[in-house]
C-alpha cells in the first residue's frame, strides 16, 4: 500500500479532469466563442484558475510528497512522482499575490499592445512592459531561489525540464557561427532557381478541405479531434479529443496548409500519449521543445522535404485543378525558398533561428539585469544587422513589438522553438539510420517508418523519462545541433537528403 | 452589513463561474465533440457535478441562510436569498448516494434505449426502467418529505416551482374536455384545403444560411451566441454567450426552420436576462414553462401566425428561389396543416397537448403507484385511442418509447411542454390588448410591440417574482387555459386573429 502516493495520485486526476474543462473552454474562446461572451468566460476560468491553484498549494500536499517518497514505488511510478513533484513546485514557488501581479500586468499590456503594435507605439508599450518586466524578474528570483538554478534558466526550466543556458549558449553558439554563412550561400544558389508561386485565390472552402485531406494523409485520427479556424493557428483541447486551428488567406494557399501540417504534428503527439497513463503528469507531453520537436518533425522534415511534395502533389490538384507551381519540384522549391524577413513567423527555416537567438539574447539579458526595457530597440536592430543584415532601426511593430510572448511576462520560451528544430533534426538522422530508404517511402506515401518511429521513441514516452535521458533512448545521444546543420546543409545545398 | 446574505452571494456566484463551463462543455458535448472525446468528457463533467454538489452541501450554508432571513435585506435580495434557497434546497434534499445511483441507473437504461427504440425492445427497456422508476419515486418521496409537497408535484417543482398537481389538473382537465372535439373540427374544415408543401431538396448551406436571417429577423445577438448542428435542436451555453444548435434534412425545409426559431425563443430570453444581476440566482430564467412560452411565442404564437408569414416568404424566396408554396397564404396553410400521429416531436400545434396530457397522466399515476412500469403500454394505448384516435399496440418504437425523458427519470417535466403554449398564448392575448394592430405590424416585419413586451414582462424579470406574480404582473391574471383555446379557435376556426 502506498498510501500518500495514491493520495496524491487521486488529486492530479481531479485537477486533470478540471484541466479537460480549462482546455475546452480556452479552445472555444479562440474558435467559437462571440465577443460579448468574453468577459464571462475569463471570470469562469480565472475562478477555475485559482480553485486549481487551491487545490495545489493544499498544505497537506508537501507532507504527502515527503511519505511518498519513502514508499514502495516501482520505477514509473517514480518518474509520476517526479512530474507530481514538478508540478506542485510550479504552483508553490510563488506567492499568489505575485501570480495575480503578473496576470493583471500581463492582461494590461498585451491588450494594450493590441493596438500599440500597428501604431508602431514603442513608448507606450514601454510603459505598461517596464511593471511586466519587474515582475518577470521578481519570478525568476522567486524560482531561482526554489530550484537553486540561475534566474533565466528557472524560468526556462518551466517549459523545458532540465535545460540551462550554458545548454543552449553551447547549442545556440554553434549555430550562430555558422548560420549568417550558410544562409548567405543559399541565398546566392537560390537566386538562379525560378520560382512559381501557386497562383490564387484559392477559395476558403477548398483550402480548408485540402486541410483535411493533409491532416487525413499525416494519420490524424478524427474521431478523436477537430480542425476549426482561429486568428493564430494553434494546437489545444486535451489528449483524447485535440482541437486544431487554422487560419486562411485567399491568396496564399501554403500559409493554411503548412500551418495545419504543423499543428498535425503538435496533436497526434497529444493523441498517441499513452492512453493508460492519462490523468497523472507521467502521462503528458515532455515538453515544449519536444513538443515543437513534434511540430517540426511535420512541417520542416517531412513536410518540406522533396519527397513529400509527391504525395502532396495531387492533393493540391484534386482541390485546385492543376498547374504547373504544383509540380512536386516546383512545390518543394517554393517551400524552401530562403529570404530574410523582419517577422518571426513569416520566417523560413533557415532564417528562423536567428530570431529565436535574437530573442533568446535580449530576453536572458533583461532577466539578468544587464538590459532594461528601453534597451530593447537597440539591441534588436544590433541583432538582426548581424544575423541577417536586416535594419530595423524605428519599426518598431515588424521589430520588437511583433510578438505576444513577452506581452505577458512569458520570458523562456522562445529557446524551445529552435531546440525542437534541433530535436526534430536529431529524430530524422535517427530515423534514417533505421530506413536508410525513408525519403523513398515518403515519396511513395508511405510514413509508417516516420509515425512508428516517433510513436515508439517520443509519443508512447510522454514524460516517463527527463528530457535528456529521452534524447539518448530515442537517438543514442543527447542534443546534437550537428544534426540540425547536416539537415540544413543536405537540403538547402543539396548535399543530401532532404 | 449583510454578512451571512453577502457570503451566500459569493458562493453563488462561484457556483455560476463553474456552471459557466458545464455549460460550454455541455454544448461542446453534442455540437463539436468527436466521439472518442466522450468518455474523458463525462469524467471531467462528473468531476464537477462533483464539486458543484459539494459546494452547494457545505454544512456552513444552513446557518448562513437562517442568518440571512433576518438581515435587513431590500425586496431584490429577498426574491434573491429565496432563489438561493430554493438552489440549495434542490441539493440538499437528496443523498448523495441516491443521486449516484440515479445518475448510473439513467445512463444505463438511456444508452440501452437508444438501440432498444429502433428494435422495437419493450421487454429490455423494462428490465433497466423497473430500476429508473423505484429511484425516481424514491427521489419523490425525499423531496416530498423535504418541501411538504405531494410526490409528483415536488418532482415537478424542480422545473415549475410553485406549480401543482391540482393546477395541471384544473389547466389541462379543462383542455382535454374541447381539443379532441376541436381537432376533428380542425381536420374536417382542412380536408378542403389544397396544400403546397414546399418542393427541395433544400441544401443544407442554403438552410443554415435561411436560419441566420430568421434568427436576424427575430433579434438574435450574433454577437453574444451562435448557431450550430446537433443530433437534437437545442439552446445552450450561458446568458452572455448562447448556443443554439438545429439540425437540416434535405427534404425538410421546415424542421430546421421552426426548429431554429423555436431555439431562437429561449435563447432571446436567455441574451435578455437582466445584465445587472447576472451571477445570482434571482438573474436565472423563471421556469421551464416560462422559458417554453418563450419558445413557443416565437415558433407558434408569432412563427406559424398568417401576419409571420408575410416577412417570412421573402426569405424562402431568396435562399431557394419562388415557388407556388412560399407565397404567404400557401406557407401559413402548410405550418398550420393538423394531422394527429404518434410522434410527439412532429405533432402539430393543436394536436402536441395531447401528447402531454397522456404523459402526464401516466408519469404521476407511476410515481403515485397507481400504475407500474408493465402497465405502460396499455395506458398509453388508451389514452392515444381517446385523445387523439389512434392505435399504437404493438408499435412501443413509436409509442412509449418514443422519448428520452423517462429513461434517465426526468419526471414531472413533460407538463411544462403544454403549460408554455398555455401561458404564450396569455402573452399574446395580453400583447393584443396593448396593441390592437398587432398582426398588422408583424406582417410589415415590425417586431418590436412583441419584443418590446417580452422584454419588459418575461426576460427582464428573470427570477424575481414567483410564476404566479409574474403571470399576474404580466397579464393581470394567473394561467389562464382559455387564451389558449382562444388563440388555437382563432388560428384553425378562423374566428380572429390567428
Amino acid at each position: 500500500m502506498n498510501k500518500a502516493y495514491d493520495e496524491l495520485t487521486r488529486t492530479w486526476t481531479r485537477l486533470h479532469h478540471f484541466d479537460h474543462l480549462q482546455a475546452i473552454a480556452a479552445w472555444d474562446q479562440v474558435a467559437m466563442m462571440p465577443p460579448k461572451g468574453s468577459s464571462a468566460r475569463a471570470d469562469a476560468m480565472a475562478e477555475m484558475d485559482g480553485l486549481m491553484h487551491s487545490l495545489q498549494t493544499d498544505p497537506k500536499l508537501a507532507g504527502l510528497l515527503a511519505r511518498a517518497e519513502d514508499e514502495d514505488l516501482d520505477a514509473f511510478e517514480r518518474a509520476n512522482l517526479r512530474e507530481i513533484r514538478r508540478s506542485w513546485r510550479a504552483s508553490n514557488a510563488l506567492p499568489q499575490a505575485l501570480v495575480e501581479a503578473r496576470t493583471l500586468a500581463g492582461a494590461r499590456c498585451e491588450h494594450a499592445w493590441r493596438s500599440q503594435r500597428p501604431a508602431n507605439d514603442w513608448g507606450g508599450f514601454l510603459g505598461n512592459f517596464r511593471e511586466v518586466l519587474r515582475l518577470g524578474r521578481e519570478t525568476a528570483q522567486r524560482l531561482s531561489d526554489d530550484t537553486g538554478l540561475a534566474p533565466y534558466d528557472a524560468l526556462m526550466d518551466q517549459f523545458e525540464p532540465g535545460m540551462t543556458s550554458a545548454e543552449v549558449d553551447r547549442v545556440f553558439g554553434d549555430l550562430q557561427q555558422w548560420l549568417p554563412g550558410l544562409v548567405q550561400q543559399v541565398r546566392e544558389r537560390q537566386s538562379f532557381d525560378a520560382v512559381l508561386m501557386p497562383a490564387g485565390p484559392f477559395p476558403k472552402a477548398a483550402q480548408r478541405a485540402l486541410s483535411l485531406d493533409a491532416m487525413a494523409l499525416l494519420g490524424f485520427d478524427f474521431q478523436a479531434g477537430r480542425l476549426d479556424e482561429s486568428a493564430h493557428p494553434c494546437s489545444g483541447g486535451v489528449p483524447e479529443d485535440t482541437r486544431l486551428t487554422t487560419r486562411y488567406a485567399e491568396d496564399d494557399l501554403m500559409q493554411s496548409l503548412m500551418g495545419t501540417v504543423h499543428e498535425t504534428g503538435h496533436a497526434r503527439y497529444e493523441q498517441n500519449l499513452p492512453r493508460e497513463w492519462l490523468g497523472q503528469p507521467v502521462a503528458n507531453a515532455r515538453s515544449m521543445a519536444i513538443h515543437e520537436s513534434q511540430s517540426l518533425s511535420f512541417e520542416m522534415q517531412l513536410g518540406r522535404s522533396r519527397a513529400f511534395a509527391t504525395p502532396l502533389a495531387p492533393l493540391l490538384v484534386a482541390h485546385f485543378g492543376a498547374q504547373a507551381a504544383f509540380e512536386p519540384d516546383a512545390l518543394h522549391r517554393a517551400m524552401t525558398r530562403v529570404k530574410p524577413g523582419l517577422i518571426r513567423v513569416d520566417a523560413d527555416e533557415l532564417t528562423y533561428p536567428a530570431h529565436v537567438i535574437l530573442r533568446y539574447r535580449i530576453e536572458r539579458a533583461l532577466i539578468e539585469g544587464r538590459a532594461e526595457a528601453e534597451d530593447i530597440p537597440t539591441l534588436w536592430d544590433e541583432s538582426m544587422q548581424s544575423l541577417l543584415g536586416l535594419d530595423t532601426r524605428g519599426n518598431y511593430k515588424d521589430g520588437c513589438l511583433q510578438d505576444v510572448h513577452w506581452t505577458d511576462g512569458s520570458f523562456g520560451y522562445f529557446p524551445c522553438y529552435t531546440l525542437g528544430a534541433m530535436y526534430a533534426a536529431q529524430w530524422f538522422a535517427a530515423m534514417r539510420r533505421q530506413s536508410p530508404d525513408l525519403d523513398e517511402h515518403i515519396a511513395r506515401g508511405n510514413f509508417a517508418p516516420v509515425f512508428g518511429w516517433l510513436r515508439d521513441n517520443i509519443w508512447a514516452q510522454a514524460s516517463r523519462w527527463s528530457t535528456a535521458e529521452l534524447a539518448q533512448r530515442a537517438s543514442g545521444e543527447p542534443l546534437n545541433p550537428a544534426h540540425f546543420r547536416r539537415h540544413l546543409e543536405a537540403r538547402y545545398l543539396g548535399t543530401g537528403a532532404g
